[in-house]
């Protein structure tokens, strides 16, 4: 049961948004730059970021969302699970191991990134804003899956809820309105 | 040293904003809505609590910002470094105390705050709304503190500078243009 009233039938970190739209504006957008945007690492590489970040911090509903949204993105949900589980072992090019070894140092503490995990990431053809993009995701998501365990909010268990919502999410986005949310809009 | 690329003489998480301003917008409108926009909590309680969980990630430069801008609303510098050291021996309300107590439970995960920990804060007269402030506060400390120190950030150790920027923002907030910017805009 959730910490505090959450209206039901609302899962994770959606449920706390529709409790406080004040705070909700500026985390989604957040999500929106950091996950969605057009930015130097794909999609998929920055949701596979946050669903292993998101493993590492033991947060079911982040890591179950970001894994799902991350397959819709390459089409491939065995990977995806290969990265979440271990990214060292992963069929994945190396940037992208050295960078989610980097996130991996972020889920420890700030202090714990250390100059051989940025020299590793760079030397795999890392760019400075690549480095800071990873290193301010697993940070977010360390936000996140605090916000959802911390308030304990609701972790549905069906795999098909998680992969629709993914669908609609690697389409449109996080700020985009949700399909109920435009159906209900007045007609003019 | 920073591990990227950060303009000289700019501290802590602002070097880090002006090189993604993009990120920049909506972490400052976030720090704005959850420390300085009106709330249920006081905005010295909720710095309270900020500076408390960026001391147990051990983050000098945003536990020094923050205890500094706490100390500005309270207009008190030895009840900000008590409650820095330890809530429960400092002289404040137990409501106060039981809600650092569950941003001490957040720092170490969403998972780790328990039940009894919720109820203490509850017991004390803590409604579902500053429960829910106080948990995402300390989730977005747990995100400012890995940043900031996860790029290496620079952290100035001179007293002065914290304070004289501690007053600025306890004043003006988060989202307000810094003096130097207001300065440089075209007259009209």
């Amino acid at each position: 049961m959730p910490h505090i009233a959450i209206p039901e039938g609302v899962p994770g970190i959606r449920g706390l948004f529709s409790v406080r739209p004040e705070t909700a504006g500026p985390l989604l957008e957040l999500a929106q730059v950091l996950l969605h945007a057009p930015g130097s690492l794909s999609r998929a590489d920055r949701e596979l970021i946050g669903a292993r970040v998101s493993a590492l911090n033991d947060c079911t509903f982040c890591r179950t969302s970001h894994a799902a949204i991350a397959a819709c993105h390459l089409d491939d949900q065995s990977i995806v699970d290969a990265v979440v589980r271990d990214p060292e072992t992963a069929a994945i090019p190396e940037k992208l191991k050295a960078l989610l070894a980097v996130a991996g140092r972020v889920q420890i503490g700030g202090r714990a990134v250390r100059e051989q995990d940025v020299e590793r990431a760079r030397l795999a053809g890392a760019t400075d804003i690549e480095i800071h993009d990873t290193v301010l995701i697993a940070a977010a998501f360390c936000l996140f899956n605090r916000y959802v365990d911390g308030l304990a909010a609701w972790t549905p268990s069906d795999a098909d809820g998680y992969r629709q919502r993914a669908r609609h999410v690697a389409e449109h986005g996080y700020t985009a309105a949700s399909p109920a949310a435009v159906a209900a809009l007045p007609a003019r």
